[in-house]
């Protein structure tokens, strides 16, 4: 038998994650917080109050603004845990809407499978190239389990120069 | 000879517009403002210190938040000059990030012609049905003409019960 080893530094991750977004004026704005992080799935969630539009429910461009967070949260979790320093980029994304949010906002990242490359794949590419891009699916989800907007987003990391 | 006619009360609309917009937390959070309306055209604009990342350029939520508003709002400014009162919704979006914004960020919405519904087609089937789509390209400019981020998106219209 076997479990799932934790990821390396979690906590420490996450705290370096949400220092890095707190630091940044239009995340702060959106009150998106840290809600977990398994290794393969990170999590985020934000106040529906600071992210209203004019018809009680949630903006899209919040929606949009915290998977694109989920999704660049992810990227930079996984370089980070391999020991890498990178910057993370989006390079395209397509949203979908299906209905509308009148709760908190949580938002799921995890890699994209139907985008081709794995974890190791890109980190593999990130070390020999000095470049690599992955593709990310972000969903937010209802309390009941439906699935209100869903995301798929491709990232570019660079590494950055010693 | 002739000219453009200028639209119908054009700047009465962009200050329910611009009031609208300010109703909504995470649209102040913004920092944008209407930027200009021709009948065709919808700018808005915003500034970098309030939608910077943690790489001293544009977040890409914030230019996926913009982009979403100004589609938003050159639906609802068609819809108002037409008479008609609806709410408007984002369906879908697709959004390719081409360049680094490290100015403030200038969006230009016009229809996106290859959606294939024209205004006069969306106005008369919202008139009938009561429901209406139309397909918008939203698309974030630098200085010297550059497209630096580009987005088309479809925006569902519901008229609102008298």
């Amino acid at each position: 038998m076997s479990t799932s080893p934790a990821p390396p530094d979690a906590s420490a991750l996450l705290s370096r994650i949400d220092a890095h977004y707190l630091a940044m004026p239009p995340v702060a704005a959106l009150g998106v917080r840290v809600a977990g992080f398994d290794g393969e799935t990170f999590r985020l969630a934000a106040p529906l109050a600071a992210n209203v539009n004019d018809k009680g429910c949630a903006f899209g461009g919040s929606l949009a603004s915290v998977m694109t967070l989920a999704g660049w949260g992810m990227v930079t979790l996984k370089i980070e845990a391999a020991g890498l320093d990178a910057d993370v980029y989006v390079a395209d994304s397509s949203i979908r809407y299906r209905a509308p949010v009148y709760s908190d906002l949580e938002v799921a990242a995890v890699r994209d499978e139907e985008a081709g490359v794995d974890w190791p794949g890109f980190l593999a590419m990130l070390r020999s190239r000095g470049r690599a891009r992955i593709g990310i699916r972000a969903d937010c989800t209802l309390a009941d389990g439906t699935v209100a907007t869903e995301s798929t987003a491709r990232f570019v990391a660079i590494t950055r120069p010693v």
